[in-house]
């Protein structure tokens, strides 16, 4: 049994390294978690929320006993206390986090599809519209540097909007892995103010993106690595983009030159 | 003199509506601040960052004393408790809101070039980053619906990253603005889940393009203005992008069909 106490306490990534479990809030999120292969180990929910899950169960054509028994039925007052949110009339969910997908396997991915790897996003809204960004246009892994903000963070589950349980989001030691991905002769592209503009230029249609930081770009001791730099062209006069919305802009780009 | 106290007040709408001063914090905003054509009416900074301004304004070959007459020197705590900051080394600057582009004005500029219109976004982050968006991809002009987040809220001024003085954003009602721009036979793109594919359509040059809100996309009184519906194709799983992803997505791609 998952007490209140220890819900509250998973806000905060002490705890969430811990136990190896995060929470998810609100009904479009947790309906996205059980259609996922996540394990549930317990929901806090509103009564009406409970029947809701019940019902979305039946749909999704899954197994209702084992979930509805890790159910406890709340008021919306609590779910408010123990949740981040400033208002939730539907429930809080308790997952176990997934295991670290292995190195291999990534390069493995970045062999025929592309993988993005994102060097100190700090802020975990940021991080978890890439993840939604990603999802939508179909990349499967990304790899985060240990400085990036904490997938299982609230803030990032939540500015996912679901997505987070259909792309794997993995913590690596970005020196270390570029070097491998290097090894094995695999694209590594990366976005900088002076690569290649990206509307004129042949791209890749499988490797790594590398996104650097808010505030300063992608880490010097990061850069050696790039194989592919590419700009963004600018037309006015801002100095930057806001990182999801550069990586957006280059996603799309590359999936819509190799359609 | 404006009052420590008024300063704060103007974190609130009402009394940015009463006065018709909003304020911009952090250094690099001001900086933008003082080279563009906003009155400046007061600046509290520490006493470095006033020394700072004189530099900037000498280097930008600016007009010093108004300015340095109109700075008061202040703490770091005296910032942080006036302004929304959590930490601010920096100043506040206090400017006067720019007059209303008129409706003649923004039609003009619509019929050779994107005007970006905003139906309910409500997050000032994502106006923020939008009109950020819009000035790397050299957007000058933005109408917003009267229920879109307010440009002179602290948080839409801090997530442009100085790119509200360089893009003109005006609030109007958006179905008679929309009504005008079809009567002067502008074309009138807007992003729908059920448009046509971005990257394979054929896309005006100039006219206006509409994006909704967050959660419930283009209000379906204004969607029978649009005559060219547009959508970016979908490679994953994602239910929808989010608003600033999208709109960035779509410039681009303006941007780079029609260079």
């Amino acid at each position: 049994m998952i007490s209140q106490k220890l819900v509250k306490k998973l806000a905060d990534k002490k705890y969430r390294v811990e136990t190896g479990l995060f929470f998810v809030e609100g009904r479009k999120s947790i309906f996205e978690l059980l259609d996922s292969d996540f394990d549930i180990v317990a929901i806090y929910g509103t009564s009406d929320f409970i029947l809701a899950i019940e019902k979305q169960l039946l749909s999704l054509k899954k197994e209702v006993a084992g979930v509805i028994q890790s159910c406890i039925s709340v008021t919306e007052e609590t779910l408010v206390k123990i949740g981040t949110l400033k208002s939730n009339n539907a429930g809080i969910a308790i997952a176990v986090q997934k295991k670290k997908v292995s190195l291999e396997h990534i390069l493995d991915v970045a062999k025929t599809d592309i993988v993005l790897v994102l060097d100190d996003v700090h802020d975990p809204g940021n991080l978890g519209s890439i993840i939604r960004t990603a999802d939508w246009f179909g990349v499967t892994h990304m790899v985060t540097s240990e400085t990036t903000a904490d997938l299982y963070n609230p803030k990032t589950i939540a500015a996912t909007v679901g997505s987070f349980t259909r792309v794997s989001v993995t913590s690596l030691a970005l020196s270390e892995f570029l070097e491998s991905v290097r090894e094995h002769g695999i694209p590594i592209m990366g976005a900088l103010l002076d690569g290649k503009n990206i509307f004129d230029s042949k791209t890749a249609k499988h490797g790594v993106l590398v996104m650097g930081s808010e505030s300063h770009g992608i880490n010097d001791e990061l850069k050696q690595y790039i194989s592919d730099a590419v700009t963004i062209p600018r037309f006015g006069n801002a100095e930057s983009l806001n990182v999801s919305v550069a990586t957006a802009v280059l996603l799309a780009e590359l999936r819509r030159v190799h359609i």
